[in-house]
């Protein structure tokens, strides 16, 4: 059998890969009586005198809704809500595996995005927060900053942000590995979509100088046609210099590679064409950019990929359980850009001095300080 | 500690009463690979190809929502969306515990009818079932028959059709235990609310002929002014004779009286009035309508009440679990009439000739054999 027969034969024998179960016992009249009614009118009269008790008496303490409209799922594009079910019920299964954090998947028939905002808002009472999965861009940049405009919970798009913080953890090991300096590093950033802009702003924000940006057309500048409007806003922080050019030009005397893009896009040319000790994160999936060996052999010093049969893998459930885990029992009302650059720096403070090397930049996703770690280093922050 | 004290200290201590756990381990990255990614795409292509294979792959097979405004929430009101959250929680964990069927809490921040519709239309993919709760009147009628129209999943408003299901079981079996005919038993049913009127509609389903709707007007027919049209539709099928008056005028010379409506509002003298071996429903929550044995010294032979400390309980948690595991596992697309009268009849016969008297008509709520007889008498009526 091979790996994808057994993942549908585990899925067929699942039959869903959620239960929800009771945290009370109704064995008896009296139970119902305290977990029904009349008792259950005592925590409602609470929550109608202060709304804040549904903290206290609900599951909105440590719930999150894993909220899809099935347009970018995976590799696999726009497959709707209903194909998109069971990557959310994971993603909700590694919410709990992860971070003890309950999560439940809520996959929308709509793609418009007034419907998704207001159905979201809609459903909010039982939740603690709202993790934005698989939603394409530009979309998903609207439909997150409105509703967390709306929302007093975070709302938190984990393709963006969640990628972002991962990538930008790596970065900072692999800088300690390399001797490279921030305010110097050029960095290419393949693939505009909601990955890679979100992890340019990260890694601005961070304190990195000189990001640019490429798509399939090439590097993106000002000039750029048919730029959607966050891709817009991005050229006034990005490409400083206004080169134009393929992603081959892009990449001469470039110090790190970073791509959301698609596989065996980057040659041994392009990566002996950067400086000294370079650092590529190629993170298309399964097919990375370019394979880690290849890129070695043509001069790299550090690669990162999404797989977990090659060292650095880039992988979001490092991040997402800790920070939701973090922003409830905080309560935080959203996910601040602090709060993401301290969960970078907890996620590159997981691997050791004494083991950090080219090859070991990223914590073991199975380590099981990490959803605390972060947690901690995200709750530190939320009073920012 | 008084009980509302206790069920108030359990609720804080559960800090919410349901859970979501994982069917499935990822304990390693192999156990990753497979319920995430790179597996999780084969189930995803298998939904593609085949919508159908969601009840394959998804938890849609066993899943219902529990949907609620806040808007008629117990005897509380209007309380909104996060004040009626402790209840819809109690509910789902109702529906797994007694049914074996997992549910999840939807409460919506909006009391808007088409809002409503949009918001569960949107939300369904992940639900093999929408269960709506404790919605006003008449707008609850409004929206489960058009979401019922617009999905493809059965749609069931527990307050009323739950409610309905059980109040026929009880009287089924009040009828052999009093000798009564259905077909000239005079029945008024006291409260014209979405449960009364449910109630009525099924009473006069199963076969009865003479049904009496009082409000708080008194009679209702079809002069009453400010009807709504559910009302209004009502007054085609009851009170045929355009009887005018008060509760207590509709009593005189009735068998039956189903009380979904106010405290202590039925007196000795109106029970005195009614026919020989009356039969008394009194459900008002947590006082009835008449106390049991104030009805019973008025000449009321059977009596029943919302209330566990008294025989006959009239309890939905009976009805609703069984009724949707049984119409999850035989894939119904909605709950018929005929699905209605059978979990009725099922839930009736679970009282054994022997045992059956005034003080025993309704099944043992904590009897586990009651969803698995509702279950399959449900499912032998899907294809009626």
């Amino acid at each position: 059998m091979t790996n994808s027969e057994k993942a549908l034969a585990l899925h067929k024998e699942w039959n869903g890969k959620l239960n929800t179960t009771s945290k009370c016992q109704v064995n008896s009249r009296e139970d119902l009586a305290i977990a029904y009614t009349p008792g259950v009118a005592e925590p409602c009269k609470a929550i109608v005198a202060n709304k804040e008790e549904a903290y206290t008496y609900t599951i909105k303490s440590n719930t999150v809704a894993v909220v899809s409209d099935g347009s970018a799922v995976l590799g696999l594009g726009n497959i709707g809500a209903e194909a998109a079910m069971p990557v959310m019920e994971g993603k909700a299964v590694l919410f709990k595996e992860f971070g003890g954090v309950n999560a439940f998947p809520i996959c929308l028939d709509t793609q418009d995005t007034e419907e998704i905002i207001r159905t979201v808002v809609n459903i909010a009472p039982a939740f603690g927060g709202i993790n934005l999965e698989d939603i394409s861009a530009p979309r998903c940049f609207e439909i997150e900053s409105r509703l967390q405009e709306l929302l007093d919970i975070p709302v938190f798009h984990d393709d963006q942000h969640g990628t972002a913080i991962v990538v930008l953890s790596g970065i900072i090991n692999a800088l300690k590995v390399t001797g490279k300096i921030k305010e110097e590093c050029r960095i290419v950033v393949n693939g505009a979509g909601s990955a890679g802009i979100a992890i340019s702003k990260l890694l601005l924000r961070y304190g990195f100088q000189h990001v640019t940006l490429c798509d399939k057309v090439g590097i993106l500048n000002k000039n750029t046609p048919d730029l959607n409007w966050m891709q817009k806003e991005m050229m006034n922080v990005t490409n400083l210099e206004g080169k134009s050019g393929t992603l081959a030009d892009a990449l001469v005397g470039a110090d790190i590679f970073i791509g959301v893009s698609a596989p065996n896009i980057v040659t041994s040319e392009m990566v002996s064409s950067m400086n000294k000790d370079s650092i590529l994160f190629a993170m298309a999936n399964p097919v990375p950019e370019i394979m880690p060996d290849v890129a070695k052999k043509a001069g790299a010093k550090v690669v990162g990929t999404g797989r977990s049969d090659f060292p650095n893998q880039v992988n979001n459930v490092v991040a997402f359980p800790g920070i939701f885990k973090g922003a409830l029992e905080g309560r935080a009302s959203q996910i601040t850009e602090e709060m993401k650059l301290a969960a970078a720096l907890a996620l590159a403070s997981l691997v050791p001095e004494d083991k950090l090397n080219e090859n070991n930049i990223l914590p073991e996703a199975f380590d099981p300080q990490v959803a605390n770690v972060v947690s901690a280093a995200v709750k530190a922050h939320i009073h920012d």
